[in-house]
Formats: structure tokens, sequence, C-alpha cells
């Protein structure tokens, strides 16, 4: 099972959340708490948009595990961005390969994913067929999460998100059930386009992997009172996480179950997610 | 460029090959004299059989250049194999990734591939939809390469070799042609189940990549005379190689233009190689 | 903490210890029990003498995770051998980069540790200055480990080993002591030269890493009833694990604080390990 | 033989001159054409001060060959720096390792070398016991570069750099003389705080390898003439280089042997450079 975090708001410099935190994301490569898989050293990635503005934004992806990359805490150290993603995998099977790694990009667009296409081996070629031959050559490595990535772009993400993503998932389900695969998606995913941001937690049996919202900036304030670079957060930022980073009570709202979320710049939106047959 | 050799014949051990000779194969990684590329440090492999018979072969392969790979020496000098193929990798534009390193390995067969298909992103689609489903889930990399060893055994690789890479180049000239791509294919290729090796060069303009094979054993008596080990090589020993191995006159003939060859017990055999549609 | 083991007997393949028991050492690597740190991550190794005799030798080590290595798993599955010590790394703080893997190579002898010397960023100078001048060359990494293995061959551990370790651990306690670290040195360690083995379990503090010894050959034929290739093993083969592989009762003894063992032809010993002075 | 740059000036991304010239320092490092060793291959580091001013600076170092480094391609994309430092490198013997990459850092200060020290295996123990024992902590690779490194800053690089440099080079001669080793040190260096960078051409047969420094900005103005970022460069801006980059006539001035040079605002310096025992 990975772990992964989603950040929008106030530039700040990547380490505040990849390394500062009680339970920090790196801190959760190595110990993690509510996982399926105790460790998670299967590779890891980070994509973030400069300060400048939105753009394309820039990636780095190691196939060791995080907590001992150095080329990643020099990065995180001197790196500041408005809106970020970071991801540590625990490989599902696929190899551990940097094209494998999350997340993954696609010009302006990014994409991360905890969970899995159950028995993807079978499903994989049905769902390759479904991708848009002109964004086929894109896919550069082997796993699920970038097939639904290439599958969400091909039902219009970049157009209206949520419903590319419940078209996406909708063929993932009806492809496993023609192959007779029980309960065939698993996901929490977050995509982004520099500007805002969509979540989405959903499963085909209803009990999907763990995320978690910050509910307001006074709630990151609660969990850093130490850190003064926190203290001029603007009240836009937010932060999702597959699992807590902290201990604070009252920090962190689960998302709900068959739930998608947008971040964005006036109020954030909360819905139901439904799979639809594309 | 890629740089490869084939081995068969009594046992030796693969650093007689790999590491010893003027112009060995790690050699030829750092200084190639008749390539494209003058330098093959994308990654390398070898597939070797056990000296107690076919069965699977085992792989060993790495990203990194061959050249400064502690783990590649020591396995070269600890292991002895009456058939073995490696390769140097020169990325002509996939990811530097194990799952793209050759030798490719399905069941007790292997594949290794110099060349390319051209505009392979464009054309990767249609041949990736030729392959039989039921192969298809074991396509782990990203190589045009691969593609080829799939779509050969989906042509009947395992039961008659020759036709089978016949029809694999031709249908990616045949779907070259319809995306107006010139020259679609450019290759020298070995392949083996562990008991037989096919080599092939061929490429669409006529002009492929050199290969050779050592004319008798007497050949590699004369390149290496002070090499005691050598000494005990049958007369069914041959090696394939892209580019000679050495510098003895008269030890290697070039394989002709469009031409395969079979290495076997008994007399070896040349002819002559020809696309043909599926 | 580390994980390792010490093989010694009918030669075998290196799978039927790496992977196949519950509880192998790339079990472990995910998710050690008895260990200080959760994950061991931080790199591998494998050192093994060919089934030929004693001789060099042969090392393979990554940087990688062991689990998700594909060429630890296709060698353990092709090698056969009579003696091989394999480590798994968390490291205390070195880098991790291979010249930092265990098990390290001096001419024939194989070392390999588990444990640390405290505060050796402070102490390493005064260690490195008591390294025989003709063997300083020899040290490739950074890790106190090697440097414990470079001091014990200063003291003579190729003519008394015993002997030579205790002189290494007394220097290495003596040194704390004059820089003011309390309980300088925590260890278990395995040495050979190909024939026998010797393993010592010792800490200033006399609470040392675990450290466990098969205690007979019918302990192993319990542990793998369904194993066949395991029937064949000799009276005379032994394992030394830093944490039992397996669960069944009885199979393995703790070797006790502050002790040696030797495993050999005959009879193996075992003894009270005291630090001297050198 | 190793490659580096060293730019100083007006702060631009490092993709202007790590893959933009002609001859940039990766193309450099598939084919170089006044180097002893045709590839360079063996690992790779940038160290860049940020625009906010000098403190300590950031590294990234990897382990393969640059040329295919996607996460050295990002990142060059979209760091801007006023201050950095690049190498390729070529290893001379010692690991490849992330630990043996430079530029290495002390601080404030990094430091990068082309050369070697002749017989660096046998001197290394008198030079490494030369080494402020405060200072020996911070060694963390195998390299004569580092090593170097370490005396300098041990013979006062932060106060008087071309001196410490020369007591360094004294040092490192005397050594030598003492073990019989003709003509032990040869070296371009490149060394910074920040905001004065210095460099050196010397070695001890009065041969020493290629080193260049742009005469003026308008020379790198006609070398990019449709570069419209490089027009805004200040008057300040200099680069320093192992290897000219482009073809421009007259761009380029050789550092004459046995020479230092001082980039800093106002005037630089060139003056002669003479080891002295320290």
């Amino acid at each position: 099972m990975c772990r992964w975090l989603a950040y929008s708001g106030t530039p700040i410099r990547l380490e505040e959340l990849l390394y500062k935190p009680r339970y920090s994301l790196i801190d959760q490569s190595l110990h993690s708490r509510l996982g399926v898989e105790t460790t998670n050293g299967d590779g890891f990635g980070v994509g973030w948009y400069p300060v400048e503005g939105p753009g394309e934004p820039a990636l780095f992806r190691g196939v060791g595990p995080a907590w001992s990359d150095g080329n990643l805490r020099e990065l995180a150290r001197c790196t500041l961005s408005p809106l970020f993603l970071a991801h540590i995998r625990a490989s599902t099977g696929t190899p551990v390969q940097q094209s494998n790694c999350h997340p993954f990009r696609y010009q302006n667009w990014l994409w991360l994913h905890n969970g899995s296409i159950r028995d993807f081996a079978r499903l994989k070629r049905d769902l390759i067929l479904a991708v848009d031959p002109e964004l086929y050559p894109y896919l550069n490595g082997s796993t699920d999460s970038e097939v639904m990535f290439y599958l969400a772009l091909t039902f219009g993400l970049r157009d209206r998100p949520v419903a590319a993503i419940e078209r996406m998932a909708g063929l993932v389900e009806s492809v496993g059930r023609a192959y007779g695969v029980p309960n065939p998606l698993q996901m929490t995913i977050a995509t982004t386009d520099g500007d805002r941001t969509w979540c989405v937690r959903y499963s085909s049996e209803g009990h999907s992997r763990s995320l978690y919202y910050s509910t307001e900036i006074s709630a990151l304030h609660k969990l850093y009172p130490e850190n003064k670079s926190l203290l001029r957060l603007s009240d836009e930022t937010r932060l999702i996480v597959s699992e807590p980073l902290g201990e604070l009570e009252g920090a962190w709202q689960p998302v709900p179950e068959s739930s998608y979320g947008v971040i964005q710049k006036g109020d954030d939106e909360l819905g139901h997610f439904e799979p639809a047959v594309p």
C-alpha cells in the first residue's frame, strides 16, 4: 500500500511536509501504521509546480527507499512550491523502476494513486485498448495507476475531471466483471492541473484505503506550533493525505467512502463519486 | 547501437568472453569501433543456461554501465555455461530500466536485438495489438525489441523459428508502411531455446548492422593461444558477435545481408531471410 | 539493525535459505520481529564459496532493498554452495553504497557484522590508525564493520581468529573509553576462511543483539519436512542466524552472551569471548 | 578524465550550460574530444547556491551516466542559480558511488577536481593522517579528490585559499616523493565559498589537464546569439570549463600551466601557482 500527500496553498519548502512532521511521509515509508504493507521502499516521487505559476510541473522520482535518498533531502530543502504531490510506493507486483513511480505527468497534469486494479495482468490489454491512440505513446511504465491516468485523460480529464474519473472507474469495473474479477477497483487518487486538485476515494467493495484532509489552516498551525514558516500560511492552504501526519486531535477529517473532493480557490467541494460505464 | 554476443559449445566461464579478449564486450561498451553510438552505457544483461542442461535460463541485468558493475564481474568469474547471450545497451529512446535490458526471457527462450523499429512510438500500439492476448501479460518493458520477441512467439517461434521471425519482420514492415515510415526495421537478433541458437541479420533498407560468426574452433585457438581453458573447446563451439572480439585475420566471417543462421549439433545452417506478411 | 545468516554444510542452493523458509532472510528484511529497526532496506550482500573448494569467495551486493532485487532472486536460484554468508543492512548512518554492504572480503576471508561502534565518527580516525598500513589500502567503504574486519586482520585473524577478534574488541573499547563513549561496542559477527566459520556475540554492556545456531541437522529436517532437497544434508551442516528462520520449537539455540563459536569439521566449539587490549 | 564547469554571474537555469550548448557538459560525457578517457559515465554531480544568497549550497549527485538521468534534466530545467559547479566523472579506480561524486561540500564550500594523485592507494594513509582530526569525520568517500579538499581545508582554505591549495599540493608531492612516485599530482580544481570561485591548473610534470575561461561576457553572447536568456548576463558573468563549450573562435582562453584564477566581484585575478611544503 502506497502513501501520498497533496499540498495546495501558500508556497512552502517540500521538506516541511516530507521530513519535518511526526509521521511525515518519509517516516511513514519506514513505519506505516494504517497500511496493508508495513514497508514502502519500492520507489518514490514528487511532482511540484513552480512558484511562478502553473506551467509544466517538475518531477523527481527514485527507485530506492525514500528514507535514504540524499538527493530527495537536498531537493526538499531547497524547493519552494505552492502545489505539490508526493508519493511513496509499495509495489503490488509491477517492477520497481522510475517509469513506474508516481506522480505521472502529462503536459501540465499530475496524477497519483494508492490501491490497485485487481488481476491487472489479465485486464491490462482490454484497458490499454481503450486508451486514445493519440495518448497511447505517452504510456511509459507498466503500472495499473498509469493506465488509469491515461484512461481518465481519454475520457475527458482535462475538461470534466470528475466525470472522466467516473468513466475510468466504470470501465475498470466493467472489464473486471467481464473477466469474473470480484471487486476490481481499489483507489485513492489525486490529480491536478496546477491550479485545482481533485481527489477521490473509492473501491468496488465499498471499503477503500484511508484518505484524510486538513479541515482548516488553523489545524496546521496547531500541528506545528513551533514552525514559524507555517504561521504565514493562507486560509486557502489545504493538505490531503493517505494517512494523518502528526497526532493532533481534530486536525484531520476522513474523506467519506465513494467521494470526491476539489481543492480550489474559494470554497472547496466534496461530492459523491459514482463510476459510470463510458 | 547495442553490442551483443551469443556463445554455444563447451562450457566456459562467462568472463572468458565478456572481459578477457582484446575488444571484449565490456571493452566495446566503452570504446566501440564500428557502431553508431560511441558509448554503450545504458544497461546490460546476460542470460545463461546451466551446465546441467537447458531448463529455464538465468538472467542478470543491470541499468548502470557494464564496465563498472562489480556484480557482473563476480558473476562472470564464477559462472560456467555451455550457452549464453550477452548484451550491452545504447538506448534509442526508451527508458534505461531493468525491464528494458536484453536478453528477454520467456520460459526456456532468450532473445536479444540490436537495431530498432523506426518511429516505434507511433507503431507500437498496432504491433502490441498483434501480440497473442495470452502472451500480452508477459510484456514487462517498453522496448521495440521485447515487442519483436512477443510477436515472434505469437507467430510460432517455438515451432518454426525462422518462419516466425520472418512473419514478425513482415508485420513490422507492413505496419510501418501503413504509417508511411520508410525502412521501418533494422535488426540483428539472436534467440535460443537452450539447445539451438538462431541469429538473423536484416534491415528494410538492405544495409544492416554488422554481425559476425567465428568460422571454426581453430579460429578461437588462434585468438587466445595463451588461454589454456580454451584449448579444450569442442569442434561444435561457435560464437556470434555484433563486432569482432580481437583482431586476428580470418577468424571472423560476416553474416551476409538478409540472412539467418542456426547454431546446432551437427552442421550449422545459413539461409536467406525474407520477411513474410503474417 | 541488520540481519544475517551463515550456512555451512552440504551444498545447497542459496534460495533454500534466502527465500523459502517462513521468516526467511528476505522476509525478515520486510518484517523483522526481534530487531530494533523494523525495516532492512539499505542494501544487502551474499558471499559464497564454490562447490569446488575454498579459494576466493564470490560476492553479490546491492544497494536497493533485497526483497525487490530480481538479480538476487536469479542468483539464489542457480547458485549452489557449501558455505555462504548473507546480510541485509539497516544503515546506522553511513551511506547506502555497495562498498558498505556486507560481507566484506579480503583474499579468501569473508566478514559480516550486526551492531555498531557507538560514536564511530569520532573514534574512526584512531581506529583507522591502528590498521596495518599494508592492509589500509584495501579499506573501500566507510562502515564501522569494515574497520573492525581490518583491525581483526591486523591482529592476526588469519592465524588465531578468536584472539584477533578479542584484540579488535579490546581496542574499540579502549579507544571508546578514551573518548568517554559508554558501551562502545555492540556486535554479532561471522567470519570464515572458506573452511571454518567463527561467530561471536558480544557487547560492552552485556546486552547483545540476538544470535542463534541450529542445534543439529535433525532440527532442519523438522523445519522443512516437505523440502526434499534438505533430506540429503550431512550431519555437519550448521546454520547461524541473527533471528530464527521458521517457528519450530527446539530447532534454535541462542548463542550465550560474550561467547564465540567455531563451525568446523568434527566437533564444533563454543567458548567465552573476552576483549583483550592489544 | 573528468569534465567540469564553474559558472558565476547573473542567475541562469542550469540547463543553459548543462544541456543546451553544442559540446555541453552532458554532450561531452558521451563524446569527449580532448580527454584521456572517451567516456564519462561513472557518475556526476551539481552543486549550486540559491538565488537568495550564499548559505549552504545544494547538491545533486548520481551514480549512473548523466546523459540518461531524468531527474538531472528536470532539476536543470527548474533550477536557477548565480553560482554553480557541475562535474561528470570518469573513475580512475575508486568505486562509482554517490559519496565519490563531485562536487564535495563542507559547510558553505564546494570543491571539484579533474586529474588524480598517482598511486593514491599507497599514499592515502599518509595523506589522511595530515587531515585535521576535527575534519576527518566529514570524509565520506574514498577518492583522492575529497582527500585533497580536506587537506586544503586543514591548511586554511577558508582564510587564504590559494596558499592552502599550494600547501595541499606541496604535501601530496612530498609524500609522493617519499614513496618514489614520479609526478604524483595532476589537477585542475575549482572551489568556491558561494561568493568567490578559485580555480587552479597544475601538475607535477608541468603538463596539466586542459582548463579554459570565458574571456568576457561578449564571448558568451557570440556563442549563443539566438539565446535570449543570455542577453541579460552581467559583465561579471564568467565560466570556467575543462573543455570549451561550443566552437566559437576567440571565446575561450586557456588557463596557463601552474596558474590559479580568482573569479570575484570587480577584477578577476590570475597568478602563478607554486606548491609549498606545509
